[in-house]
């Protein structure tokens, strides 16, 4: 099997082991992906944006296959219980393929209109568990204990330490994937890293009898590569996933959903719904059938048909967005966005809403995003140095000693346009 | 205004005459876009091209800015009645921007799928000359003609030649930005040109008193540049455009509405269906309001619909559709393919998708694609030699030379995959 | 042994026979081509043209070792003796890299300079089969008959059909390292191709019990790609090895060496010449020693030098190179440029030279270029069809079908730019 | 006049105050920076890196011209007498042409050879100001005041504070062009960045009566742009100019011109040396004429005679160079690379060569680089802010913040690499 790629060139899949893929490829439940946008809402702010996340996994298990390979020509040291099998790639292109199936409508956005509901992490086990799923049955065909073992290699445990860590860790196939792919759609090129020599510069980490070795980079090769790919996920995180746009758009499609929900428990009717998103707002939760029947296209049809309900708030956000008259930020710097500060400002705009006849709750956010440029504690990633010693990459690296442990917060009100002003005005910004 | 655009880098719209786009883009019927996909059903085929006719519009809107200014370093030797005014480069940003509106579901596809009703050209008129559409009401805020002025220039007419050519040409706006657009998502790197050159190559071909000059290239630099962009098509059709899986998927949407047209004129209901549809379906045509309701959104949303009504052909179309199971295709080389012998053997075929019990109207179609490498005749296009002669490029070009006239035919068997072997056999291929 | 390169990213030789490689490069001959440019005087011309034979020899090496773990996918069909092994994978290396080793300074330019000495392929098999050589040295170490097989190799000859054409055919590793790399550094886009495609689509010919197979390339998926490889090579000869000024700094390179020639076979003395020009001049050859000291480096020195002789038309032939002010060009089009009419223009334009007391046979230069777009009696490459087949190229590919045996021929004048206005005008051009 | 370059694509010069370019690229001076690699050895390293001085200049002069025409855009605020002139504007980039005049082979290499020489900034003051040189007649011819008003812009000195910066700053056009350049032709992805997007954020600072106003960025869209331009610097040090295998070349051709001046002050005669490095090694300074003949090609012909000088030392390290035989690197980390400690090991590696004959100041260095990452006292660029305040980089920017002040030192012993195990271990590394 062989596909043509905009971020990875080449695709192919033409291993034993990878002959997995082709067959999951054709699950209806993986076929649903090509109408969930990777990216949400962010189309409306880059209008490259539209991959979906069928895109991505495919590019994500075509990582994993250059993983593997590299792995291998590493393996060798190890005992031969540790060594990476076929079986255990074929574990690992299909978890890279089915980490994100739980997604609904919009990927994560969707998670944070529904609060209360499941998350997707909870979703993809259901999805691979489920015996009537496709997914579950191909994967069964080719071992019945096999979607137990994938379900338990997306949510990153496995036997095998470094290959856990391919799957979910620091430097995990999914975001070499996703950042990469991002960058390509957005056209921010700051996202772009050297993935080649990346994998080039893979290792495996100290091991032992007990424990198979964690994932680790060449400290003398790999560095600069390995600080430039955490550097593309800050840019990415500052200019693409917190852009103020996106996040006020992402504020709207909570709102409509919160008045979704309030209408929907004063016993309202929204034919217009989907019977998933209904269940969601009902009752936190819906089945399986009715999820998967969600998507971003549905989504859409539903909020061109709240466009005409007669609640005159949810009339009115299903428009704003469908239209694109997005709702603005503005930023509370310093100490301004302090615990304390952003709560009473929130509260004084949430009363010029009122006095103007907008339901605060619906047209008044308070967002908070924070951002890890690299986490010090995290040891899914170690740096080999010569002569067999390992070390954290804050150690070794002088970039990112100076980054590790420091978040980034941003803290923004998102309100309607006609509010601003007024806003500004009141907190004297 | 600025953007980034994965295509372009950074697009910006800042002159007086560009504040045009800023006002359309807010427009309903331009946000629409963002929901009709360039290329149809193609993202079956090359995973990454879900992009849509938004971010096309905006593209062709901005190569135009370009182009206006490349034409304005040379139309100072013209009569000032044939200069490129603001007035005029607000027409071509405009006819740029709004080319393509009228565009349905699917893009082209939407066309085939109704070969009776209006083309999307009708539509573009529709919604330029509409009062009731917030594009006309933009325009006319400007100048009460500019509608009309905007829906011929989008025609190819107008006072100014190379202004017409600009818009619709053999190197016009809407080319140069899809095929690099249509590259960049698919990952066909042979789409690729040298842009910058060609606008750097843009001349004024030869002008009289009377009519204004058409446009040129320069032929001491540019005709490189224009022969790899003549070729950048030519390898986009070979091997996007006319790609066996997205003709076979296309196929497979006209097989449905074809089956959708006749349970409605045999007087079934079809309540999935959106209503714009069902005008189209039962009476060729339907009202601009309906029209401008259909996306890809809707129509996914109404085949997901379809999925589960009684109708045997129809269910089984749309799940096949849905699920990715496409028909395949059977390549009717050389004699093979000749008038005769290719509708001998789509009769053939049609016996046994019959036998079978398969309705062959549905399961078996006949499909010629035809390419002309580079038209001789056209005259969109001059080449500008030393010493101001002009010439026609399959003049100058050793390249275009061989190819000018000539065709590239493709003719294939579109079946459903359970008839290939038997289809196979029987024309002993 | 792990390099960057800007063309092919990472480039490593990590197997046990590319082991030859690393050897291979410590050898002075092979270090020597760090001072001799690719593209000999181009960079005057194309500013970023500065890459060296060195470069070029690793990328071809590189892009070798890449085919042979393509064609080790496929040869499992062959019978044993007919397959890929390691040995004949350590020829192949060896060829790629040093095919060129014995290009002299300005690489191409040279031979034009010395009509009559040795060519490089000749230079080259004395440099591979001299005990002196440490390139032969090394490469006896492996093997005392490996440099008489990397010799053969290097001249297109190995009893693997497709090893030898993998070094010397219509697509081998030479081509596809300079395409892409002239490309790079001279920045003229035209002459990239897809190189992941092409080496995916690789394939054995038709073997037969007798004879190994031919390089092919698979007809389905590789037309696209070796398309546009062969028209890439076409738009580099026209853009940048034909390119006008590239031709006239050419020529002067080759009147100075013909005035060289006249003053030594006078008597004269030329301190600033190295040994090795002052043989060829005047015996046209000199010893292996002489010649590998030449490189582009002493021959800028010895221009340099040259530059200050009391010889009038050596120095001023010198100069005007070394200040780049340099020779101009004439088109002679269609009829102009005939066997006859041309031999007039240049004895018309000699009168001129001869009148102004410049000596037309160093001021005065025809130059007749002539590029074969695709040979179509080449045998070198050929396309496998489905079910075994194979075809020739142009009988396949609808373009190369328009440009098999079509020649491109340029006819130009060269001319001292005080000449030109006067030729022109005699020439009534 | 128009050119092709790998790195900005399409480079024109077309307005008035830009035909200074055209003039100026004939100069003899700025033709001789063809002949001087603009990374001196590095291309021992990469491969790629053969690009020139020249080359640069061109692309620096370029990126002049769209800096100015970006500033033209905002300068319109300001008084008249502090606007960009087309006066200013030729000053602008005849200084960004000929920045780097001065330089001597192997560009900032000679200078660390001939420590007491006149750096490269007093030769560019030289032959800008010295009559003889065509430069100093070109500039002449344009206005006679020209020369010295370049030199003092050059300088960084110009009564248009931003106009001072964009030729030597933080942000200036050379570093612009340098690290995309230099990250082109070694293929380190890491030294790219937006040029486009910084260019387009460029503003004024803010200004008064008296002073003209400095350069700034936008803080709204600039800063991710900046950081990554602050980061790609910063990778280019590490992974490139300062790369251990370039600091060991460039140590031994220090201990070659060392060598040469110990033997010339002993009376030696070296025929193979230019006369302008006999002068500089003999009384530190030589005249402009000789110094202009000095360039890599001289050099290296130079080093190749040396190669076969009696003097042993001289002999074997000039063998060792022309035959890439490199000295190796001892890392000496943390406390080992503290003042004393480095010099102590610097002394017990010494006495190690002087057992095995060999001498210590030849055979062994010790090299400390050291990198500021960002210098938060540099004001050559600031930050606008809505609201017309401006700020320091350090102080908006979150990556910026943390790298400010803060520096990255290397120390390193190069030896012979016959030394290196027993430095290891007498240094118990």
């Amino acid at each position: 099997m062989i596909l043509r790629d905009p971020v990875h060139g080449l695709v192919s899949f033409e291993s034993d082991e990878d002959a997995i893929v082709e067959a999951l490829l054709g699950a209806r439940e993986l076929q649903r992906l090509r109408h969930i946008r990777q990216l949400g809402l962010t189309s409306l702010v880059y209008p490259g944006a539209d991959h979906t996340r069928f895109a991505h996994a495919v590019g994500a298990a075509f990582v994993m296959t250059r993983f593997a390979s590299r792995l291998r020509q590493e393996h060798g040291a190890l005992p031969f219980w540790q060594r990476l099998t076929s079986e255990h790639a074929r574990e690992g292109v299909a978890a890279a393929l089915l980490h994100d199936i739980g997604h609904g409508p919009f990927s994560h956005l969707f998670e944070e209109a529904f609060p209360d509901g499941p998350r997707h992490e909870a979703w993809t086990e259901r999805i691979l568990l489920d015996p009537a799923t496709e997914v579950n049955q191909i994967l069964c065909r080719v071992d019945p204990t096999l979607p137990t073992r994938v379900s338990e290699l997306v949510h990153g445990r496995h036997r095998l330490t470094y290959l856990a860590r391919t799957v979910s860790g620091t430097f995990d196939v999914d975001r070499c994937d996703y950042l990469l792919r991002d960058a390509h759609f957005t056209g921010v090129s700051y996202g772009r890293f050297d993935l080649d020599w990346l994998i080039r510069s893979l290792r495996l980490g100290a091991a032992n009898e007990e424990a198979a070795p964690p994932l680790a980079i060449d400290g003398t090769r790999g560095m600069p590569a390995i600080e430039s790919f955490i550097l593309a996920r800050f840019f990415m995180f500052q200019q693409v996933y917190f852009h103020k746009a996106s996040r006020a758009s992402e504020w709207m499609l909570r709102s409509i959903m919160t008045r979704v929900r309030q209408l929907l428990l004063d016993g309202a009717r929204l034919p217009a719904l989907p019977r998933g998103i209904e269940d969601l707002a009902r009752r936190g939760d819906t089945s399986l059938d009715e999820y998967l029947k969600l998507d971003d296209a549905r989504m859409w049809t539903a909020l061109a048909g709240l466009c005409e309900v007669t609640d005159e708030p949810l009339r009115d956000l299903c428009q704003r967005l469908c239209q694109r008259r997005l709702f603005k930020t503005i930023e509370l710097y310093g100490p301004h966005g302090g615990k304390e500060a952003r709560e009473r400002a929130r509260e004084q705009v949430e009363d010029i809403a009122r006095e103007r006849g907008l339901a605060p709750e619906l047209y008044v956010g308070l967002d908070v995003t924070r951002l890890a440029a690299f986490d010090e504690r995290d040891t899914s990633l170690s740096v080999a140095l010569p002569g067999g010693k390992s070390e954290s990459p804050a150690h070794v690296s002088f970039l990112l000693r100076r980054l590790a442990g420091e978040s980034l917060e941003q803290v923004r009100l998102i309100v309607a346009p006609e509010l601003r002003e007024a806003a500004r005005e009141a907190l004297r910004l």
